[in-house]
This record gives C-alpha cells, sequence and structure tokens, in this order.
C-alpha cells in the first residue's frame, strides 16, 4: 500500500511512491512541464508533472489548481539538488480536494499586503512560510522553559485566571461578570506562586496574563503569555543565575533545534550566539550613569523608559540583569535591600538589541508588618490580601521569583519589530478578532 | 562549606553534614529526645535530637518549635530503616526563622476540617502530604500530554483566551468589559485549531478555558485546563487512535514517575495498570442498548446524563471510546456519518470506575454550505463565523480533533471523588477566593 507522508519526512521515501496531502503553494510552469510547490503544514515539496508522462486530466487538474486548493497527490520521490529541500515529487495522480473558486480567491497573494489586512486574516495568514516559522520558534521556547524548570525538580502549579483582586491596582484590569460577583482577569501568579513556593519549594507557573493598557506599542498586547518561577528560601543573586540559565537555556535551544526557521526569517544568527553566560549584571545606580554618559535626561529615582531601555541594552551584546531599583518604582512586595532601604532587591533583565524588558522580578518582602506598611503607603484592601498575609504568619522565609514574558521574548530570538506576530491570535486595544 | 541539601537528595548524603531548610510539619517528644518531622517541599525528613548531645538551647529551640514554623537545621545523616523515607537528620544546630505565634496557630491541624474550611485556606492545604501529591501527579499528566504530542510532530498553538464569540452558544460564556466592547473567555480553542491545524497539519492547544454553568457537581469547575489536538486530514479512526494512545501514555507515565504519590493517595494501581489499549470502542446504538440492559430509561435520540456515564464507564475496566451520537446533541460543525446522517462522526471517552467523560471530539463538517445550514438551524450569527468559514473555502481538507478536561484525569489518575481538589486553586459556582 502506499504511505501517506509528511514532506517533512520525504527523504526518507526516496524511490519509492508516496502519497502526499496538502495544499497548492504556488504554481510554475515551464513549457509542458509543471512545478506545482505543495506545502502540507511540515515542509514544501516541489512537484514535477511532465505532461507526456502523465494522463492529460492529471495534467490538466494540476494546471487548473489555484492557490491553496486542497489535493491528494501520488507520485515518486525523487532526489534534485536543485529543488528547494532537496527532493522532488514525480507527480503521477493527483486527487483535488476542493480547488479553491477562482471568483473568490485566496485573499493572501504574494503581493503586499497591509498589517492590518493581514491581521484581518490571520487565520489564514498562519499558513504563511514565514508564520510557520515564528509558531515554530514559538513552540520551541515554550517547551524549552518548560523543560528547563521541568529538569531541575520544580512542580507545575497552575495559578488562577480569574481573581478577586488585583496583584498591583486595578486600573488596567479586565474586569469579567463572575455570577453575582465581580472578578478580574490574572495579571501575573506570582501571589499565588508564593503560597505554592511554602508548599513545593520550588514552582513555577505558566499561563496567559492581561493587562487592559491603553497603550498601542509594538511592546504590548492584551493577553500574554508569562512563565514566572518561585523558590522558597532564594535571595537575588540565586535568582538572577535562574534567570541567566533560563534565558541561556532557551536561546542554546533555539539555536540547536530551530536554526532552519530563524534562517527563514532571515534572523542574524551570530548576535544569538554571543547569548551565553555570564550576563553583565548592572546596579541601578550604574545604569543611570551609563544613561546620563549616552545622553539621556535620566534623574536617579525614575523608572527607565522603552527609549532608556533601548540604549542601555544596546550598549551590550548579551542579555543584562539590571538590579536594585528605587523601591518606590517597584511593587509592594518588593524586599528593600536591608542595607540600603531605598532600592529594592529586584532585578530585571533587558534583551540585547533594543528587545527591552524580558523579565522582572526579585525578591518578596517576607515580614508582615512591613508588608502591611507598603500595602497602607499604597492605598492597597487588605481584606483581599488577608491570605497573602497568611504567608508571612506561619512560617515566612525568604523567597524570590521572576516573570518572563513569552512574546517578547520570542520577538528578539526571531527578530521581530513588534510583538503582534509572536502569538498566533493577537490581542490588542483595537484588536479582538478572529 | 556545608551543603544545603533537599530532602529528596538526603540519599546521596548519607553520613554528610547537611543544611535542611524548611518548616516544621509534626514534632514527637520521647523523654529526653525530640523527633520533629521536616519538610522542605520535596520530602519529609525525622530529625533526632538528643538532649544529652546538643547544647540546652537547641534542644529548647526545637522543643519550642510550633507546626509550620519556618528554620535552617544542620546535622548529620544517617541511615534509618524505621524513619519515614529510610533517613534521619541528627540535628546538631538549628536557626529558626519564625516561631509561629502560639497565639495565632496554624489553622490546619491534624484533626479534621471541613471542606469549606480547608478551601478558605487552599494558600496553606496545599502544604499537606495528600495535597502536594496531587499537585505532582497533575503536574506530570500536564507534562506527559506535552511530550506526546511534541513527541508526534505537533505545533503548539496557543489559542485566544479573550474571543469575539461564543463556540457553542452564549448562556454559559463569562462575559468582559474589553475597552469599549465585549468579549467572552474561551470554552475551547477548537475553531482556532482547525485555522491552526490547515497551516501546521497537526496541532494542540492546551490552557485555560471557562464555563459559566450555574452547575454544583463534583465534576465541574468554571476555570479548568484543556489540551486540544486538531488534525487535518484526520478521520474519525485517526483520532479514536490518537485519543487512546495519549491516555494510555499519561496513566503509564504517572505510573512510572509518580507511583510514590499514587500510594500516598491510596490508589488501588491495579485498576490504572489494567487501562491498555485497546480500549473497547462502543456505538452510541449499542451503549443506549446496553443501559437499557441494565435498567436505564434512556431512549435513542438522548445525551446520556451523568448516572448513565457512570453506568457505562462501571461496565468495562478501562476506558471506553463511545462513537456516533445523535447529531442533533452535538454541536454544529460535527460531520455526520454520510452513511447515515442521523448520527455524527464524534467520539467521547469514558474513564473507567465512573469518572465519566474525559474526551470529546470528532470529525469536523468540511463543507461550507453544511456548516452554513446548521448555524442557521441553531440560530449562530453568521457574521461572527465568516472567518471559520473561510476555512472551507480555500482547500478545505477533513479534519478531526478533540478535547481532554485535564482536572477530570487529574480526578481519575488520582482517584478523587471531586474535581475541586485537582486544581491548585479552584473556581465554582461559588468560590473565587483564594
Amino acid at each position: 500500500m502506499t504511505p501517506v507522508v509528511e514532506i517533512r519526512n520525504v527523504a526518507q521515501f526516496e524511490g519509492q511512491d508516496v502519497f502526499i496531502q496538502g495544499w497548492l503553494y504556488n504554481l510554475r510552469e515551464s513549457g509542458k512541464i509543471l512545478f506545482p510547490l505543495l506545502r502540507d503544514g511540515t515542509g514544501i515539496l516541489q512537484g514535477v508533472v511532465v505532461k507526456s508522462a502523465v494522463p492529460a486530466q492529471v495534467f490538466e487538474a494540476v494546471r487548473a489548481l489555484t492557490q491553496e486548493s486542497s489535493l491528494r497527490a501520488r507520485g515518486k520521490v525523487r532526489k534534485e539538488k536543485r529543488a528547494p529541500g532537496g527532493y522532488e515529487l514525480d507527480v503521477a495522480e493527483v486527487e483535488v480536494l476542493q480547488n479553491v473558486s477562482s471568483e473568490r480567491p485566496y485573499p493572501i497573494t504574494p503581493k503586499e499586503h497591509g498589517v492590518e489586512f493581514l491581521m484581518d486574516h490571520r487565520h489564514l495568514w498562519l499558513r504563511s512560510v514565514r508564520q510557520r516559522a515564528i509558531l515554530g520558534v514559538r513552540h520551541e521556547i515554550i517547551r524549552a522553559c518548560r523543560d528547563f524548570f521541568d529538569d531541575r525538580g520544580f512542580t507545575l502549579v497552575d495559578t488562577p485566571i480569574l481573581t478577586p483582586s488585583a496583584c498591583e491596582g486595578t486600573t488596567t484590569l479586565f474586569e469579567v461578570e463572575y455570577f453575582d460577583q465581580k472578578a478580574y482577569l490574572t495579571q501575573s501568579g506570582q501571589l499565588y506562586n508564593e503560597a505554592a513556593a511554602m508548599a513545593v519549594g520550588k514552582t513555577y507557573c505558566f499561563g496567559p496574563t492581561f493587562r487592559a493598557e491603553k497603550s498601542k506599542t509594538r511592546r504590548h498586547l492584551t493577553e500574554f503569555w508569562m512563565v514566572e518561577p518561585e523558590v522558597a528560601f532564594a535571595q537575588l543573586d540565586d535568582i538572577m543565575a535562574l534567570a541567566e540559565g533560563l534565558v541561556a537555556f532557551v536561546v542554546a535551544r533555539a539555536l540547536e533545534r530551530r536554526r532552519e526557521e530563524l534562517k527563514t526569517l532571515e534572523r542574524d544568527l551570530s548576535k544569538l550566539e554571543k547569548c551565553a553566560p555570564p550576563f553583565p549584571r548592572l546596579a541601578y545606580d550604574d545604569a543611570v550613569n551609563l544613561l546620563k554618559e549616552k545622553g539621556s535626561e535620566i534623574a536617579w529615582g525614575s523608572d527607565f523608559g522603552g527609549t532608556d531601555e533601548t540604549i542601555l541594552s544596546e550598549s551590550f551584546d548579551r542579555p543584562i540583569l539590571v538590579h536594585r531599583y528605587p523601591s518606590h518604582v517597584k511593587a509592594f512586595y518588593m524586599q528593600p535591600d536591608p542595607e540600603r532601604p531605598e532600592v529594592a532587591l529586584c532585578v530585571d533583565m533587558l534583551a540585547p538589541e533594543g528587545y527591552g524588558e524580558i523579565i522582572g522580578g526579585g525578591e518578596r518582602a517576607a515580614d508582615e508588618r512591613l508588608l502591611l506598611r507598603r500595602m497602607d503607603e499604597q492605598k492597597l484592601p487588605r481584606e483581599a490580601f488577608e491570605w497573602y498575609l497568611d504567608l508571612r504568619r506561619y512560617g515566612s522565609v525568604p523567597h524570590a521569583g521572576f516573570g518572563m514574558g513569552v512574546e517578547r521574548v520570542v520577538a528578539w530570538i526571531c527578530g521581530l519589530d513588534h510583538v503582534r506576530e509572536t502569538i498566533p491570535f493577537p490581542r490588542m486595544l483595537n484588536r479582538l478578532t478572529p
């Protein structure tokens, strides 16, 4: 029986008769030979249909195929150095499943389309070689993150999406009608992670998070995925090393397993290859001085803007760890540096090449009274955080963790200008479809 | 330097001096010897503190420890057959990080507590041996699902949580204020999966899904996780085999890697060990006949109720695949059986021992006109599904997939009566906290 073969595996079937199931990606005609490019989601294979070698109806059926028409083709796999991928299919027979009507042709043609048009057709745009390459890299990055934590004894603890209160204020929360209550979509699993770390020692969560920001920058989505580890007894240096290890592992894995996809995306691989530890560690104070030297008007005490982040990250050839920001620009749960309480034991990682912040984290305040004071200062409702305060009442320990935004890492590793292509179905201020 | 050691690894440090960091799980006193049970999230280790062998303040510090107090202990690891886990720590020194106040003691004591009380203290309850075992099995099940698909050439395509419309009607949807629009929390990634399958051939999504059902049964959560594969060119038999392979793989993995946790949960492992392929396949017609024989009053054409599912699943010693339900009880996108259009090419998998439906899926209608007719019948708004209909206009192919609910699988494999313990922070009709 003739086997049905995925295009990625054709090399194993050289000289054999196989079925390929897929779609017409492109069709070229050269005299009495047709060259249909077939795609099946695992690769692209060039078919060859020689008029004199096949029944007339086979030749005519292939010649009539329109872009994205679906078909089954039978033929022999032949090695062919000049063909993309190194193999061709000598087509003997075709079964057309659906010929896309020429009155309603496939909307995405090889010509240039505007971004809004492509986003409106995201469900079809994903079929392009470039978008498929991004999906592959994204998948590998996610798998690498999970492998990294799974292989180091972390327990996955899925934190809830529907939450009764806000982690860092309510202005950027999506509100949900939860029967007769209000709920909010999570912005971070961190507070729940802290509870889990006291139960399992080392934990991580990995899921979608939400931010109702009215910003339309190239770095913001309203729905994005985050991986967040949290480690009992860890201190700032420990999680800086953990963050460095994770990012180096993810980059190495992408280079090892997705080199083809990265080449398709025309990524400069030499820049990724430089991203090996140690990553430079830079105190906030030193980062401010560096920025001033480079002409920024930043003053000590401010958080970095996008431009500052770009200047910093372009000053190094690998990711950098900026630590000990002023406490007042950071969230209420950050642990102040005991030697210098005006700065927090926190860290951000900035990706190189201007891709901005990809990780934020730090040590969490372990003392109940300190937390209560900071919550008062920030006017947070104590009642909603009683369970969180319990973690400081019943065996409080030093602990630390961070969150890494998947889409920004995908944008950086793939070399994309905008995060909108890093997630299959992006959600933005003006985009909730398809 | 004395190493800090995780309890799971103490066997590697026999005879050595180590630090253990963790919490007091329990304290037993026997004459002039104290036996503190220490937990660190990776295991439990019995300490031994002999009054005559340590400074008085060490002995008194351990004697004063309350449940869940946090500490660092230094001591020598000694093999001890009689101790739980086979090792003990001869404690030489302790540093108490926080002694839980006896005026505000740890709320979960070894005595029995009501479920609502435990659920209110879920952030602490997770520290119990039993809950930690469930977290471990859940983690393994999730990892096994991902490994299964990753190793078989599936591409992970994360489908959106915020969606503009309903997959199967709007009565059980959570509504979200999305700037000046309405959005809904996803009930299934399936429709998006179908788009992805046309792009990558074999895809899966794995994320939280939501159902605003006002039911308070032991099988329902409002927020739960689903893994959903979708395969271009697959037909009903293909996805029945895929579902069978997945479930057998997951059960085998749990038995292989989480035997200790399953024993902690007092799971009857012999019942899980029977769950090897082939799983019985049963047409809906035959299932109805079997139910009637067993005294059910079901009539052909009705969907199964919970009791029917229990009767069916208790009739076999492994999961069963029930296929070809009446079309009218299934969703609009189901492909009718061409030989018998009154039944759909769909399948549900029922877990044994009365755990009910864990998988639902089938072939998807590939024809645009058929879909339009079924959408009209079910009064679904065509405009919201235009993008979905595009998949039938531009190279439609047969395709099939299914969804597996993680929490029900965890309940079954762990042998739990209620799904509320299968997810770290359950969300139910009357439960949105902590």
